[in-house]
């Protein structure tokens, strides 16, 4: 990405092993992801562009001489962040605060809209693959990298459970992986917010009871009726902006917690003083997905779940322009890259 | 309290019940809160001016015809806030977002700055205390009105338990009452930040282990050094300052969480992305500490902990104006009134 709206597919140096804990990743399949849609719409222009690209699915073909855990010809989940797997932060399952980790996705270490891409610790980073995992499953595998365990970190963090009723404000990929989540924690009622029909009906089939289009005041007053005039216990912020952030904090109930996974895009947080007299909790950030890989993996493989239904167009390389343009003009909902 | 800077003592009319859940309490022993300071800094002139104070023991007068659990002549604690004590949030252990629930301290209750205050709600509301309570013990227990349920909520909030490494903002009475209940839930470091080491001198007898007297960037960098480069597993937010809010955002180590009792002064909250990116947990609100009497009397009553010792100053009902004046010029830490 170069700037603003200026997605370009070039011939740039092949990746390489820069230190002995590094991987190559061949990538078969990537994405992009709502939180690239923030610079296509605001990028200044900089010399040379911006990697793209932090999720994916790949083979691994080249290991430095300090890796464990992968080999090549290992089938892998790239999590958009990396991470040592050692560190206090990774031992507590929260890799996206590792003291050596990183994201994808940038000059340093490189995009996954690629053919190929530099793995930093790889032993802590690389999730292998059971070779079992059928080709159909790829879809909702690829989402291990990113928003099926972005929507379950909002899940976790705001508190869902049996008998809790949730609310999810955003009907993009993380919010429609957030009602998976949902439904698979136990939630007794998972109210979408979103304007855009075929995505509510999507999220509908996924387990959304009620979907709430309206915005604004008239939203939160909404889900208020729907939700005993109280409010949800657990809110999923899958959006990012200030609205949609003061919005999820209005619909949460007094003791409730507002689950915060869309990438803030302002330094303040609005409804600070409204969820203080609430008593409500606000949670979240980057999604340690790494460690969720675990317990979601299964349900995916066993056909559980289906987060893979997000995607709703594939593209190869040189597709990947036409596709960010795709779902800035929401024309679709998470584009699928098949280098 | 008629304008900022302008407390005056006057005759009103006898407070008196009103509906039958009511009961009038004579008060024996109240105090001046640090968040009476905010309207005595700020306040617009009003009318007839608002009656104030929140916190108070005393003595019930009478009674409504529905009222059960308290009588004429028993000793009870008065919380800040007025509950039901039956509706889905008191259930919870949160009265302090009772459906049917209220603070003192305004014109439609009236305050506890008084010889009677009108007491709604009374079996939800009053904690009555054993008749054993020693008269020395009476500063300890008045505390558990406000301040210490206050700080003992931000600890819990915020996740304080052993092992744990704790700093509190604020060398307030809520400031100190946190120290007691970090201390008492097990903290292994307390780090409290505050400027005036008269307080900070009684924090360390108290529990704290460390002094930060730095402010902003500065406050910062030493907490971290004094917490392994990370931050604090637990911060406990007890001013209500944008500055404050920040700081207590910044010294708190990713993956922790920030208990905020600190009335906020300001709609929006600094630091909204800066606690995103690490992950940390906002909590808090006004503390249902109706609900933590039955948790903290034992230790009151048993000498474990006395915090009766924020309070500096005694005066009479005449001398509540001179009161405010002295905790806002910071000649007092806290004001206990006998009237």
């Amino acid at each position: 990405m170069h700037k603003a709206g200026d997605v370009r597919i070039e011939e740039v140096p092949d990746a390489k092993l820069v230190e002995s804990t590094d991987a190559l990743l061949r990538v078969t399949r990537a994405c992009i992801c709502g939180s690239d849609l923030w610079p296509y719409k605001s990028m200044e222009p900089t010399e040379g562009g911006r990697p793209m690209g932090h999720e994916a699915i790949g083979v691994v073909e080249e290991i430095g001489a300090e890796v464990r855990t992968v080999k090549p010809g290992d089938l892998v989940v790239m999590p958009f962040a990396f991470s040592d797997g050692t560190c206090i932060f990774c031992e507590d399952g929260l890799q996206t605060e590792c003291v050596h980790g990183g994201f994808f996705g940038n000059s340093e270490v490189g995009g996954a809209q690629a053919e190929a891409v530099r793995i930093p610790q790889a032993d802590g980073t690389l999730y292998p693959l059971p070779t079992s995992a059928d080709e159909a499953l790829m879809p909702s595998l690829l989402t291990l990298s990113d928003v099926l365990g972005t929507g379950h970190h909002a899940a976790v963090v705001s508190g869902v459970g049996p008998g809790k009723k949730v609310a999810v404000v955003g009907d993009g990929a993380v919010g429609l992986c957030g009602v998976i989540a949902a439904k698979r924690l136990g939630a007794e009622q998972i109210v979408i917010l979103g304007r855009h029909e075929d995505r509510t009906s999507l999220a509908r089939e996924l387990g959304a009871t009620d979907v709430v289009a309206e915005r604004g005041a008239e939203a939160v007053e909404r889900v208020r009726e729907l939700t005993d005039g109280f409010g949800a216990h657990a809110v999923l912020e899958c959006v990012g902006l200030d609205q949609s952030t003061q919005t999820a904090i209005e619909i949460t109930r007094p003791g409730g917690a507002v689950g915060r996974v869309g990438v803030p895009q302002d330094q303040e947080m609005p409804g600070g003083q409204a969820s203080w007299s609430d008593n409500i909790t606000i949670a979240g950030g980057p999604a340690p997905v790494r460690a969720y890989i675990d317990e979601l993996l299964p349900d995916i493989l066993d056909g559980t779940i289906e987060p893979g239904r997000v995607f709703d167009r594939t593209v190869d390389l040189d597709g990947v322009p036409d596709g960010y343009r795709a779902m800035d003009e929401r024309q679709s909902l998470k584009v699928m890259v098949e280098p």
